[in-house]
């Protein structure tokens, strides 16, 4: 499913196609370097004071489907729907401190955006979509997996292959092709002064 | 300047080559195209409920002097050494509530950092450079630009071509050559437990 971002000039290709897909294929599994590959978009992202407040949990479904479970349990229902068929299941988590002087990280959770963002690009480059979610018991993952609590968990992310559209339910082919939404550049963007339109 | 990433697995060339350089070439402004160019990668971003959290303010040198300079002055005097010769200013800030019920959206700041990360990748893509800074005074920012209580000032972020090398004076040279460096991949993603290194 290609639906590339509409955009009043070009863009990167790679930004115009990444988009949220949530039809995996079941069958396609992610191999250990497909993961490292993924991991190494997200490594490079940029922070502030090069801090890296990023940390995630992976897990694998061809190599660890217990704990692909657990996560998959972590998930709200209307997410599982979709997710079932997902081989790779992230935790994406924020750090509150700065790892030089032990301050407060402002920018630890918009870090980790960038990070996650990185991580979906890659995800795109290489055949495959990455599907970040709220839709999870964070609570819940802490405890399970033990996230220390300066770490804030931020997005479970769900990762594979795209199925093929040809194998598509009527009602999984509405949802995957519903068009692309965003707001007017007007409205998000503002030339030198609040609420003065860009354009 | 080329520093491309240094990864265990080949990653996206888009990708591997954004990095935040600092010197930015005076000479060569940024047209309106430009600037709608970097914002239309921003807008096309993925957000929690699709939200789109992010708002920024956008002063260009070339087309509104006096205003650059306000944004400018609210630098720290670290970053104004260097952003002098940024064409383009920008400030990023996330909103706090949800647009479709009102309610706090704690992922404001995580989608903001994913829209600044598209538009600095975008803006390698056109040859430009776009460094962010948490070094300003928001507080300021704030009441000179009138941004609203619910919206955070994130990052100011300076846009531009990069300075031809040849130019360099060797304290630039020497930092604008310095090695990228990143955290082991162990240390920042962990295999289905907390800690426990994916590699």
């Amino acid at each position: 499913m290609k639906k590339p971002a509409i955009t009043r000039m070009p863009i990167h290709e790679l930004l115009a196609s990444r988009w949220s897909g949530r039809a995996f294929d079941a069958a396609k599994p992610v191999d250990h370097d497909q993961v490292i590959t993924l991991l190494e978009a997200a490594r490079w992202a940029p922070s502030c004071y090069g801090d890296q407040p990023w940390r995630f949990l992976v897990w694998n479904k061809s190599t660890d489907m217990a704990a692909w479970q657990q996560a998959f349990d972590c998930l709200a229902p209307g997410n599982q729907v979709w997710v079932k068929d997902a081989p790779l299941l992230l935790l994406t988590t924020a750090d509150t401190l700065f790892n030089h002087n032990g301050q407060p990280n402002r920018w630890g959770q918009h870090d980790t955006g960038a990070a996650a963002e990185n991580l979906c690009l890659q995800a795109e480059a290489m055949g495959m979509m990455a599907h970040q979610m709220g839709g999870f018991d964070a609570d819940k993952a802490r405890a399970i997996f033990n996230v220390p609590e300066r770490y804030i968990p931020m997005a479970m992310v769900a990762v594979g292959f795209p199925a093929d559209p040809a194998t598509f339910s009527p009602e999984v082919r509405e949802r995957e092709t519903a068009p692309r939404k965003r707001r007017e550049l007007g409205e998000l963007f503002f030339a030198g002064a609040w609420d003065k339109p860009i354009i």
